[in-house]
């Protein structure tokens, strides 16, 4: 089988490390146990080489032959669709796990994301965007917390390519304490990271960077 | 074939008639000529019947057969692949609809959602929140230009699915005179949003909800 090269940054500073979006990807290869290696491109300059491939200028992006593919959500079910590890071979588990690989980024990340912005810009005081990004969230974790009090995970009582995304969108939220109300999202979060395919990959995104220091 | 059923609100408040994102659906419908009908469900009343179809409590979700499907983007790639008025038949071409499916959510209305909501609430003045969603607003559309300054349609030279959800989040933005700066922005809207069959949709959700008043 041809080798998966998963692109991002030569480097990052320090706050990002151990969240950077490749963590999704390189996830998801080792879990699937398939053959890949990260290449990086630069932080700092980001041509027209960069932006042919991934055109708002981020990262990850991979390339699997001569197939490029952008967007973590498309990445993940490329690579979910080449393994068993990833998604049920059914119709109705493939159709779950691509609506809750949506779920997370246009349901889930779309409130969250918003909020660890404002969080991280120190933006998270008194005033009434941060009270209605705050609820925003709430309102989403509330119906997360219903949804995995009764499954542990997402689809077909079993781990997908969905947990990967959910549980790494979440697990930002537990970086700052905001699970704590949550104890079903906190375990969920607990339990994926877990994993030793988690483990792995979040210990390789940090010597990634580290050895650009 | 069997008739899709696509479930919106009964009824809403004024503001987002023409926008409730079941527009997305029945405009990808309308493009493959496809059997649907519209089914309503209580805006007021939310309970256990409607999230057993989508968890969030919101609208659209649709059913196909016995499949139930939540989530925009998954449904709009479920009807995609039924057909080929909406995405290409090889692989290239349907992996880049994908992408660019999954780059109209967590990419460009991952910034246009929170810039529009804080419009909307009024909090779009002087404070160092609103200055920031704005600014990645720009850092969004200033690459979408790029990209649209090349191409009339995002994929293959064609319209496709992608362009349903993009120009559909880029029309929100054109409300509020956001593209006033990005002319190819604004030039793809329009010339998505003239095809007839965005404008039966457009039609279509608005005779629903006042059908309700």
């Amino acid at each position: 089988m041809q080798e998966i090269v998963l692109y991002t940054y030569d480097w990052v500073p320090e706050p990002p490390r151990g969240f950077v979006r490749d963590i999704r990807l390189r996830w998801a290869l080792e879990e699937a146990g398939l053959p890949y290696r990260v290449a990086s491109v630069s932080f700092k300059d980001r041509g027209p080489d960069h932006i042919v491939h991934q055109p708002f200028g981020q990262v990850p992006w991979l390339t699997d032959g001569d197939l490029s593919v952008f967007e973590s959500g498309a990445m993940l079910l490329h690579i979910a669709e080449k393994s068993d590890a990833l998604m049920p071979s059914d119709s109705k588990g493939r159709n779950a796990v691509r609506e809750w690989v949506f779920a997370a980024l246009a349901s889930v990340e779309a409130a969250t994301q918003p909020w660890s912005v404002m969080k991280f810009s120190g933006f998270d005081g008194d005033n009434p965007a941060w009270a209605f990004f705050d609820n925003f969230v709430d309102l989403r974790l509330k119906r997360m917390e219903a949804v995995l009090s009764g499954h542990e995970w997402l689809v077909a009582n079993r781990f997908t390519a969905a947990d990967i995304l959910m549980s790494d969108v979440l697990r930002l939220m537990n970086r700052f304490g905001k699970l704590d109300d949550y104890p079903a999202c906190k375990a969920y979060v607990e339990r994926a990271t877990a994993r030793p395919a988690f483990v792995k990959a979040y210990e390789d995104q940090l010597a990634h960077f580290a050895a650009a220091d």
